[in-house]
């Protein structure tokens, strides 16, 4: 599958031209990020939360505790949305209404059912961790059966999505061109910074692999 | 008003420990941002999506197309719900049960109306500007009355509200420590980069100290 199908429920009405349904560039803003938003009805409310996510092909993984209020109203209603945002950018034009942010953001529509099976829970798990931050998982103290049963985990599958794409210059009226304000655009990124060490580790403890690895991928 | 009031719906259950209901720790959170997901009903299905906003005391101002589908439908609810979160840490543990982020986040219960006034919606669309980038308003282009006219601005009052903040270490369990993994935080954070100047700009142009303010103060 190319892309996802479009109906009422998906299609981008504002900035059409900025819309994508394709799954690999889709699946490339999920990728860039682990946390989403997820958005549940409670008693007839929608509310949205922050939630840590990882992914494996067309399944988003999200995880919690057995007692979670929107896990537990996602997995009533069968089905969730959740939207993945980067910021990329500030985009000050000459005017106020043509001001914009450059960004990546991918809205999906998923069904929803709980992870029974004890391998594919504690692959979700894994997926979840190293979405965080890669390779980790292999490297910590293995997980416990009390740790196990006390975590639901949720497998989310994408029926369809859609995203915008905003990576483009300042666009200004042709008459206010001669305006004389500053127009431009500032890029704004998220970065790591130093990984601080926890201050009960041995002295001797050497920074692994994996978190110099994350650390120069990410720094500024 | 010190607090929020606290109720089923705001009452923060996981983690308590780590909420707060201050108005003014939330203001803090809400002040430090810009873009919020904001959760609607569309057909009886949740989604959330980013938006931009700006705070007046305890109102929130949303701005967007009169056609905007979020807006229409956060209009007839009459109620909207809307959650800022940033992320501040990568918290790597020693187990992946006790991994977690440092961030800041709050989620907001409030009221919805359109605003009419004149007076009132320039004042929202100066308030919701001059969050994203302070001091910008007053450089720019005057709004005329076609973009006025064109732009749907709503007023979310706030009826109560809850946040949680995690600024913390790594908390592991005893009987892990010993365990030869490396653990600690990695620091995230949001940062600008060197403003670009739009390519039709005069070459003589100067950036103006509202830019350089912005850049100086979220430089890495």
């Amino acid at each position: 599958m190319c892309n996802y199908s479009i109906s009422e429920l998906n299609k981008v009405k504002r900035g059409p031209n900025r819309a994508t349904y394709n799954v690999e560039e889709i699946n490339t803003i999920l990728d860039a990020g682990f946390i989403a938003h997820v958005a549940y009805n409670y008693k007839g409310k929608a509310i949205t939360i922050p939630m840590a996510y990882g992914r494996i092909e067309h399944k988003i993984y999200l995880h919690g505790s057995l007692k979670n209020r929107m896990l537990l109203a996602l997995l009533e209603a069968k089905e969730a949305s959740l939207t993945i945002m980067h910021l990329d950018g500030l985009v000050l034009a000459r005017s106020g209404f043509h001001h914009s942010v450059n960004y990546r953001s991918a809205t999906l529509f998923t069904s929803v059912k709980k992870v029974e099976n004890a391998t594919e829970k504690e692959a979700a798990l894994k997926c979840v961790l190293d979405y965080m931050i890669p390779n980790r998982w292999d490297s910590l103290r293995p997980m416990n059966s009390k740790e196990f049963n006390s975590t639901l985990v949720l497998e989310l599958e994408i029926q369809t999505a859609s995203a915008k794409v905003r990576a483009d210059g300042v666009i200004d009226e042709k008459a206010d061109l001669d305006y004389p304000t500053w127009a431009g655009i500032i890029p704004i990124k998220q970065i790591a910074e130093a990984p601080i060490n926890d201050v009960l580790l041995p002295k001797e403890t050497q920074t692994p692999e994996h978190i110099l690895e994350y650390y120069n991928k990410n720094q500024s």
